[in-house]
């Protein structure tokens, strides 16, 4: 059964069900799916957080080594993770589905439930979208939190002397994706790291903060141009997750390069005032790994203690 | 020059630069485009309104028939309709752009400026967005709104007995879609009547809303779907654009299918308990053409006064 022999109302009505039989917890949606808009409702003192992102077929998903169900759930998990990002928690999601006529009903639907889980895993009600035809499939997700007014994290609040830290473990991701490459399934089942940007917005001596799509040493080029700063890295202090190195081996590829240059990891990467908490304290309070990996200068630029050159991700 | 020359991050600030050159009107705009969320400010007792929307290549539109800006104004002031929809005021726009390395910077940046120029027209700020490499050019819009509490339009508000209102006129866009089927330019510059929506929402005894976007028929039927009653429209008085009828036979189409199931002229449809005003006091109200077309019935289903079979757009 292919999307043509359904048609797009009728898939709506498929993905508006499984919405409702998942029953997520709607405190803050007044209307949900099946208007001309949804309607959601901050609490008093708050501002509105919202992100769009997209994932592509073949650019950053193949059908053909990963279930259509972790496509849609590994695309949530990226958007929300801008909404972590911002120390925000998620209100609702938007998702736009672009989709070729023959694409198969079980693949959409797959990509739906994917959503729908991560949609109930993390606290963010799927309250509207749009599908649209398309010669390749497509997901945009625009994500909807609230932060606390003059409270939220950005990239531009680094100062010279900020301490920079990483939660949890850079290049897992990457070695999916060369696994994927190379015949494997793709693995990757990231999350958002939303509880910990929250603990993060509420603690005094926070600087900038960014969540890592596109690699550590490009997210924090963005984090110190944003904040008119530089930083320097150590990058054996960037933590990877058990086994790395034997599994890079056995692959053939450079450990350093997948854990400073490799993406989507979702891991937040943020600097707080020297007096701040040490990594330690800090695990304790975000409720997540955490290792400091450098320091905020003065001088712009990124100047790691490595003369490799680690180019990161881009779109074109 | 094409995007594969300039790269994601470069076409990013391009971006920027155009939004921030336009200085469009930041009221409720705490942060713009450049961090990892956009921040948007409701006023109290206002609820958010969001809806997303997509136009992808060869399916909304083509390069061959028209200007890259007509296709990115046009692509906002659909997404925009949908908060006229609810009589919501907007407060700003996140746009995914997807596109092919081989598009032409030109190309990139004209839907740019379209979608800059429909921002400041609208007073709806570009705040945030995102690049991916597809295929084919796509551009995935979602537009914030704000709402009084309780006096969102909605499309499940209509009774039976309810008159049956329009703004505008329909088959316009249609007959702009037909000449370019044949060789003409595309031209049609829909304005999403955001105003009208906004004074709707004030009215004592507005019932359901829509905006039409898939055709008069199509989208009728949606809003007595959920409304759960039915309804009675004369087809006749459905107004139509000056000269219509002419340009119709000399195209060899006919005037009433297009008027009745051609879609994306983005006037609003809309309910009024019995005892409301009539046309002309609405149309004072509104601001815009207001014409009355049916009544609401108990009874479920749409009955024209016609027998013709008026087929909407499907997307598949």
């Amino acid at each position: 059964m292919k999307l043509r022999d359904v048609g797009e109302f009728a898939l709506i009505d498929r993905i508006e069900r499984a919405v409702r039989r998942a029953g997520i917890g709607r405190s803050g949606v007044v209307l949900g799916i099946g208007d001309d808009a949804a309607l959601l409702r901050l609490r008093a003192g708050e501002d509105l957080a919202v992100s769009t992102d997209a994932v592509v077929e073949d650019v950053h998903f193949r059908f053909a080594n990963e279930s259509a169900r972790s496509i849609g759930r590994r695309a949530l998990a990226a958007a929300l993770s801008d909404l972590a990002a911002m120390g925000a928690r998620p209100l609702g999601v938007v998702a736009a589905l672009a989709a070729p006529p023959s694409l198969s009903l079980a693949r959409a639907e797959g990509i739906t439930r994917g959503l729908v889980e991560g949609a109930r895993r993390w606290q963010a009600p799927l309250v509207g979208g749009n599908v649209a035809r398309a010669r390749q499939t497509a997901l945009t997700l625009t994500v909807l939190g609230a932060v606390r007014r003059g409270r939220a994290l950005t990239r531009s609040g680094a100062r010279p002397g900020d301490r920079i830290f990483v939660t949890g473990t850079f290049g897992g991701t990457a070695l999916a994706v060369a696994r994927a490459a190379r015949g494997a399934r793709m693995r990757a089942a990231p999350e958002p790291r939303l509880a910990a940007g929250l603990a993060l917005a509420r603690l005094r001596g926070a600087g900038a903060c960014i969540d890592v799509s596109d690699g550590l040493v490009a997210d924090l080029g963005h984090l110190l141009r944003a904040s008119r700063v530089g930083a320097r890295i150590d990058p054996a202090r960037v933590p990877r997750p058990p086994g790395f190195a034997a599994a890079c081996a056995l692959l053939g590829v450079d450990p350093e390069r997948l854990a400073l240059a490799g993406g989507e990891d979702y891991e937040l990467l943020f600097t707080l005032r020297p007096e701040g908490p040490g990594a330690a304290a800090l695990q304790r309070r975000l409720g997540v790994p955490v290792a400091e990996i450098g320091v905020v200068t003065q001088g712009r630029g990124l100047r790691p203690l490595t003369s490799r050159r680690l180019p990161g991700f881009r779109h074109f």
